[in-house]
């Protein structure tokens, strides 16, 4: 690959914004060319326009950067897109009207029929619902999501057991890290020596996506897992790495019931991307992690570069089959990494050419 | 009652042995006059050798007494036992076989078939074991206990429903605080910022002590409830009150589906010890709290001075039948303050005066 | 007295507000009768209007009161204000034109010459100033302010050493507890295992007042303390309590330098409320912490009901003279129960009657 | 450098010898061969003994080395020395008397008239004690310091202030991490929604050996800066990142007042390393924040790999001259980086050669 695709982000100030910026500051493959927030950081430099959050040191050239007002006029055709929900909803629609690849972490489409939800390891063949979005035959744009940060890592986690034994049945409780809530999101007061057993919206999405994920593409749409799930969703006063506990009742794929070592296995042996080359993929993307008191999000959330999903605590369940413990970086592998993971996809599979192509040529 | 009955307490110096003397403070029915601790601390001061982390000031009178050995010689009759189970199960049966009421909270013995593991609201009756314990008969002394503190908080939320609809399966996760594992306990290296999603055979005692709590007494033995049951245990950073999300299975008692309505009045009604003018015993032992992300251990542990549990988030679920967050005191109700209503308790029926009186008439 | 003080709060959904109202729950001298909030809260119950923050229950009575407008017309003569400082400086003079007695908690009007700024314990002479308020004459209304929640613990400490050994200079660092910023006030993104290094105006604000509370009433106006003070301001993770770190340079009202032992004796006989009956007022103002390692906030925060202030680490400083520890509760005796006190001191100066009177004569 | 220098860690399993290991990881010029811990690791594998407490994957091939008694037979010649004082004081001289070139972060030589306290950019003249060690001339081996975690970004700070105007009062106060105080360390129930004001020795320490670091080596000894320190240390709720704010009164080497831009210049340019090519040496030792709010530890400990320190909020003190606050990662540049680069130092000022050949001769 002879030059970089230039990229932009919408809602470049927020959180995950941020981690775009972080995330891609040196990427082999993208270059952050235009950077877009509200009208109220519009025509600031980045620099003034963002109270920066992270710690790493904010790259200069991008601090210089002018804040672009979010309108497709003059951006980039790839666009990461980290926008709350509401204003995703006509927003996203109208850059890819105009042409753009929108890759999106936001949950407006998430649900969509004809808009993709994708996690590369999981899922790349439901990418093929981008052909279904009007706007790709009228401009060559499209709209692509990733999960929501607490979906991501119990899906990852699922996959290789239910490729392998089925799922039939799935209970998961969280404790979801603060990062999750964007800035200034969860006020101190909340948290601080405190549990919030309570996430707007979080239990909904996370049961839905889910199954959408697991779920088989059938010609024009997915059909998601026939399984049930019932998820419980809390806050607590960590500040990155979801930590799940979850319990499965397996399908009976295998004809017989799995055994331990056939979990570790599937686990093991999970590398759905090796070969491809993707930058952002981690080598394992499911570790496991053999201490007692482990995964723990403050010594395990940064592995694979904070791409790699952690599991542990595997043992049997007296209700389900088995219950584990599973721990994900929520702001890399459940935003920011998740959504540049789904470009990488989309580049390798040509899908970014005919974009980028189409408008080199007008 | 004219004089109060003097009480000793085993293992004074730590956490829940704090615990014991804040709460025994201007009890009116017990007076605190004997404490003992490890060989380190006995001949101390307890001022010099407790080191006090409760936020109420140590009362003059207990920081000026004298930390006795922890030998029956010379203590009360009765004894609050807050000692590690290994040192418990070698002591707490001394007491007892020397004549003393052993009112503990530690797991040493809760789980012996003719040790009752009491919680006053809960299996009164059952209390009855002590009459099996060869030391009843032999000295008049004897030994209840009362659960883990995770335990507590889920059997008084279990409790009103298993009374009206039957359960049959519970599923819990639990977030627990840091005071649970004593002091120094968890090291802050381990908490800040971060969740252990394991504590040494917590999950075990919760599962066989809740059943055990909601089993029926049958002649000489408790035949435990039979229901299935699975645990996953959390240490979180907060400092007092354990929340647990919870699902349950309800059972046919009442012939049809129970309502949400049902479920809200069940634990509303549930007053089993009104009218008993026990001290410690809350008004309302399960508080409902209408707000989403209620209850939160911040805000909700002190209710009913800390003997009250709160469940919130009541709701269907898709793989059992309801699910809901319970919340409770876990150095409170779920520890000093479990003791102490078993002791009130047994005075109530009687069960102190003759360990008194024999005492006395010796 | 017969009967008790209608009063109001304006302010009454925010941080602080809440604190009045769960401080004046059974007040033997105040009622609350009145509820106002910005716009957006009238009209509205109590109940639905605030989100209650504290860890004891919303008053039944207060959670059906209906917000009024923040509006003097219909509003007890009594007006406890909790308002941000903007919104104060328009609507305090407000009420006090309207004839009420109002007693803020605002910064707003602190440092006007002719507005009181008043702890009881330290400066109840000052209350003379309210003279000078043109209010006064027209309407009997007036101002009185308390100070910020970080320059009330250190003025308590500082007190009763300049009466006895006069200070030259001051150098103070604080710690500051997240709920002295209100509600949602600081991000947990912000805080948690974390510091921040500042605090917009406050280190201006606790060098201004800390002087005037010091100063001296002369004739129409307070002649501040001629001493040098350099404050230095940090947030923490701590929900309340500010500890600070405080260095002085004694001044040589005695004569000789002062020995330890009588900066002790200093604060154990500072007693100046004592025998006068104000509910709010702690025994002794000022504690002493014997231990190594105290205060702490969580642990000596609630000390006289959260109007005492801890003291503790008194120790030779090598470049002043002294150093030592103050910890004080920054919403009780830093905000809500400052007011609360003032308004007791007023009512016992009669301050009060005469507006109360003048209504009632209307 | 052809090949690396075998090195050994005493005091591996604890969190500095945690540390060294990570850092050591892929260093150029050093090679862990050897790990010795307390006689309870001793034989076991060190991924056994230890309990690893970072966010890096602990390497494998550290995993599996046997951990060896704590004994100068068969340990190499360089030794990364992370002991308790208490343990130091009897075994650093017996590797040195071996020998050995013994590099440590304890506290228990810190401060002997011929023990060198270095910190490279600050004092590598000092070096020159180890000349007067008798160990040096019988064996080779000698011993080498660096400073008190919370000493060492104060002195990073104020060097390139005193060089250019002196420095005579230094006032300091810390906010310190917990993971200062090692593994277990500072219990959670101590630190959690708290300040603990005190750390036991801190305060001295930091005074001490600010002094001798900043001090003139006068043939054989140091003479300490005659300035005045006072500094008040408290334990805060951060995992990892000393804060300090730090007033100074400058000294009159530029023959006027220093104006802001001059200080802010000394920083900048400071950077007595610069060409000498050490590895773990940051290229701007002192990173300036311009931003009002920081520095902050969760997000500046970073800098420079963790080596570099942050200093911002410079502006005038009423009481001395100037007041700032710096930051640094006290477990990097405050104890196992500092090792390390004084290690690379001695390496190339050839002080690591003669020891290496005196045993590869014999």
């Amino acid at each position: 690959m002879q030059r970089k695709y230039p990229i932009g982000i919408l809602g470049a100030t927020g959180m995950v914004g941020q981690r775009f910026i972080q995330l891609l500051e040196n990427h082999p493959w993208f270059e952050v060319e235009w950077l877009a927030a509200s009208d109220r950081s519009s025509g600031k430099t980045y620099g003034e326009a963002a109270k920066w959050r992270l710690d790493t040191v904010l790259p200069d050239r991008i601090a210089r950067m002018t804040v672009a007002p979010a309108d497709p006029e003059g951006a980039p055709r790839i666009i990461f897109a980290a926008l709350d929900a509401a204003i995703a909803r006509e927003m996203e629609p109208r850059f890819a009207d105009a042409g753009c690849a929108v890759i999106s972490n936001s949950s407006a489409y998430r649900m969509a029929p004809n808009v993709p939800l994708v996690i590369p390891e999981i899922n790349a063949d439901h990418l093929h619902l981008i052909e279904e979005q009007p706007s790709r035959g009228a401009s060559g744009g499209y709209m692509v999501t990733n999960p929501n940060c607490s979906t991501i890592g119990l899906v990852m986690a699922l996959k290789p057991i239910e490729e392998r034994f089925g799922i039939e049945q799935i209970f998961v409780t969280t404790m979801q890290a603060v990062s999750g809530a964007g800035y200034p999101g969860v006020p101190s007061m909340d948290i601080l020596g405190n549990v919030v057993p309570y996430i707007g919206s979080e239990e909904e999405k996370m049961e839905a996506e889910t199954l959408k994920l697991l779920g088989r593409l059938d010609g024009h749409s997915v059909i998601p897992l026939a399984a049930r799930i019932s998820a419980q969703c809390n806050r607590v006063a960590v500040e990155d790495g979801h930590t799940e506990n979850v319990s499965i009742k397996l399908g009976n794929k295998l004809g017989r019931a799995a055994t331990r070592l056939e979990l570790l296995s599937a686990w093991a042996e999970f590398k759905p991307l090796a070969g491809q080359g993707l930058p952002m993929a981690p080598d394992q993307p499911v570790e496991w992690a053999p201490q007692d008191d482990r995964p723990q999000p403050r010594l395990d959330r940064n592995r694979g570069r904070g791409m790699a999903v952690t599991v542990g605590r595997l043992r049997p369940c007296s209700i389900l089959d088995w219950k584990f413990t599973v721990l994900s970086h929520n702001t890399i592998r459940g935003a920011a990494g998740a959504a540049i993971l789904n470009a990488e996809l989309l580049a390798s599979l040509g899908k970014l050419e005919p974009v980028v192509e189409a408008i080199a040529r007008a």
